[in-house]
C-alpha cells in the first residue's frame, strides 16, 4: 500500500494512492489507522509533500562497521517532493546520495533484529544532502542544513528489500546505481532489521522516527539549477530541484 | 519569572512559581501566553516535569573553538526533576556535566548574535549525561541514550548568565564550582548570543529548541546509586539519581 500525505485546496491530508487518485483518509494512517472520508482526489491535483515529519529522530549511518556509526538530523531539514535543495553560503561542496528511509510505526526499545521488522511502518525514498567540505569539522552540522533531507514521493508499507535497484540522477547524468544487496553498502532485509534493532538498543524509537539506511558510498556533487532525481523500484522517484540563494 | 511544567491529579499543566504556590496557566506558555485559569496549586503537591520537551532539535556543542561543533541530542533522552538516569549496559563509564540549557520561543533562521536574545524563551538546568567509553566511536550515540539528559526544575525567563555560580554535586561531594563568564568554557551573555546565532546559521531554530551551553570540562563519573545535584543561582536544583538496572 501506498501512503501520501499532500495539499489539497489549502489543506494537508493522507490518502492511498490508487493508480492516478488518492483515497482519502481520515487521519494519519501511521496514529490512526485506514479509515477512509469517502472521498477521492486526483493525484494530479495535489501536492505531494514529505510523507513523513519526524517529531523525535532521524538516524542518519555514517559509517557501517564493524557496529553503526550514526549522527541525529534535524527534522527542520525535511522537505518533500519537488521542494529546492538550498546550498548554503557555508558550503562550496554539497553532495547527495540515495538512501532508503526507514519509517518507525511503533514504539521500540530493545527489540531483537527478529522483531524488528514489526515496528516498521514503511519505507520511502530520502535524498541526503551532506556540506561535504563541512563534514570533517563537524559531521553533524555538514547534514543539518535546512532542506537537506528531501523524502517522498509516499510511503510503501510493502516493500521488499531484496534485489531492488536504486538509481540517482542528476540532470540526466546517472550517478547512482545499485541494487539493494549487491554489496555490503546497499540494504537488505537483514541489514534493515538490524539497523533498526540497534537504533533500539541506543533510545526509544517513536512512530515517525527516520531510519536511513546509508550511506551508498555513491555520493555525487550537486550545484546551482542542477535537479535530483532518485528512484527505488517499488516505491517511486523523488525530484527535488537544486538552488542557491543569489 | 519562573516557569513549571508539572502533572497533578493526573494531569499535565504549567504554571508560574509563585513562593511555594504555582499560579496555574491555561496552556504552554510558550505558544498561548500568560493567561492564568485562576487555580492555584501547592508546589509540593505536584510533581516537577521536565520544563520543555523539544518537538525538534536539542544542540549540544561539544567544542566550541574556533566555531562552534556540535550534535544533536534525542527528544527521548529528556527527563525530568527526580527521574532516573538509567545507566546503559553497553557503556561502563558514564559522565555528569552540567550546563545551561537555552530554550528557544520564537522561530530563528540566520538571526544576528544582536537579535539572538529575542528568541530565547528562557533558562534551565541541563545535567548532560554522556557515556564516555562510547564517544570515540560515536559521540552522537553516546549522548543518545535515554534518560540521558535531564532537565529542570524549572524555565528561568529572566536570567543573567554574568557571574552566576553553577555548581555540581554527585551525593554530597562537589565536583563542579563554575561562574559563568570564568574562563572560556563557561557560558556568557555574548557566547549564548553567539551560540543561538551559530546555530540559527545553520538551521530554522523552532520554539521549544534547546541549545546546551557546553561542555564545561568538568564532567564526572558517577555509578549506580548516586544521586546528581545541579544547581544555576536563579534557576534553581535539579536532582536525579543513578540508577544501573539489574
Amino acid at each position: 500500500m501506498k501512503i501520501a500525505r499532500y495539499s489539497y485546496q489549502g489543506a494537508i491530508a493522507f490518502g492511498i494512492v490508487d493508480d492516478d487518485e488518492l483515497v482519502v483518509l481520515t487521519s494519519d494512517p501511521m496514529f490512526a489507522g485506514f479509515d477512509t472520508t469517502g472521498d477521492r482526489v486526483a493525484l494530479a491535483d495535489v501536492k505531494l509533500l514529505a510523507p513523513v515529519i519526524p517529531r523525535s529522530k532521524i538516524v542518519a549511518v555514517v559509517n557501517s562497521s564493524p557496529e553503526p556509526a550514526f549522527v541525529l538530523r534535524p527534522n527542520t531539514a525535511v522537505v518533500g517532493p519537488g521542494d529546492a535543495i538550498v546550498l548554503p553560503a557555508a558550503s562550496d561542496q554539497v553532495e547527495v546520495d540515495g538512501q532508503l528511509a526507514i519509517i518507525i510505526g511503533k514504539i521500540a526499545k530493545n527489540v531483537s533484529a527478529a522483531d524488528a521488522a514489526s515496528r516498521v511502518f514503511g519505507y520511502t525514498v530520502a535524498t541526503v544532502v551532506t556540506a561535504a567540505d563541512l563534514a570533517e569539522r563537524s559531521v553533524t552540522r555538514a547534514g543539518a542544513f535546512d532542506t537537506f533531507l528531501p523524502l517522498g514521493p509516499i510511503i510503501e508499507t510493502d516493500f521488499d528489500a531484496a534485489a531492488t535497484p536504486l538509481r540517482g540522477l542528476i540532470n540526466d547524468e546517472e550517478f547512482q546505481a545499485v541494487e539493494f544487496g549487491d554489496d555490503d553498502a546497499t540494504p537488505t532485509e537483514e541489514t534493515v532489521a538490524a539497523l533498526v534493532a540497534f537504533a533500539s538498543s541506543v533510545f526509544t524509537l517513536l512512530p515517525g522516527d527516520v531510519i536511513l539506511a546509508g550511506p551508498m558510498d555513491t555520493a555525487a556533487a550537486v550545484v546551482d539549477n542542477d535537479t535530483v532525481s532518485m528512484s527505488i523500484a517499488g516505491i517511486g522517484t523523488l525530484v527535488n530541484p537544486v538552488v542557491r540563494p543569489a
